[in-house]
């Protein structure tokens, strides 16, 4: 099973997001990563999820989000049309010997050094999840001691454009 | 009203999201922005929640995903001692005569260019939220045409460690 990336533009309402994660936990579907934030218009938030399961049945979940009131827009993404980013803060056990070499990993992987204490390293990574994973996977007999990843946000490349405007420009 | 950062392990369940959202649009509470993403553990999820509201209201809904049976650790952290990061990407209208300007502003805010194309470009951005708005408000003039938000992400800083672990020494 292949994972989606739902991306959809919602009137910030309270409410909306248990709206719409209640359809997915219905059917069981579990969710990979929410992602809720604001857009450009602040009365809007985008929120892009990604998910692993059956085409049919994401299918049918993308249609139901879209019948929902406050619901502007909700897309499915091509993944090789997208750009997908996530954050990832990692706190990693570190000591005067180890530090060294947890730096210069973390310089090939281009994250930044953003908190060093006694006996701890804390990085910030971006990247898409595989390159994450990666990450993860080097620095991992270091000792993860703590770790927040944001999950996926994704924009389509190139001059294509999810927006309000765009989308009453497709309609008429 | 301040703004209240609730971070939250929780077992990687279906239905976990749509209960805990549901505990603050009961109450008419917005919520700024959510992430839910994977940690060290791949059966827990950790979620972060920004939101604006009353302290003992934001008290109140605190205790109330305490008693959530598949919560395992929540807790408000501290602005003062908390690293805070999002990851913005956004499509700036741009052509040959603006473009070399918005490079130049995406350079001072360490924005990275990830994509290119004939009228627009698309930045990469990390910080706190002040910072990503800094950035917003300089690039507005340009034309935001799409923006994706992951909302924050949050560790504390130095030796303290929010983890199951950490939690059940501490129970000790």
């Amino acid at each position: 099973m292949k994972q989606h990336i739902i991306s959809a533009l919602v009137e910030n309402h309270a409410g909306m997001l248990s709206r719409i994660s209640g359809l997915f936990s219905r059917r069981a579907f579990n969710i990979d990563s929410l992602t809720v934030g604001e857009t450009e218009d602040s009365t809007i938030s985008r929120m892009t999820i990604a998910v692993t399961g059956d085409d049919a049945i994401i299918e049918q979940i993308i249609k139901q989000i879209e019948k929902l009131v406050d619901v502007i827009v909700v897309r499915k993404l091509d993944p090789a049309s997208c750009m997908r980013r996530e954050i990832m803060l990692m706190k990693i056990g570190a000591d005067v010997k180890t530090r060294p070499a947890i730096i210069e990993l973390a310089g090939i992987f281009r994250a930044r050094i953003i908190d060093v204490s006694a006996h701890t390293i804390t990085l910030e990574a971006t990247g898409n999840t595989e390159k994450l994973n990666g990450l993860l996977f080097i620095l991992s007999p270091y000792g993860i001691l703590e770790l927040a990843r944001t999950g996926l946000v994704s924009l389509e490349r190139g001059d294509k454009i999810m927006s309000i405007e765009a989308e009453e420009e497709d309609k008429t």
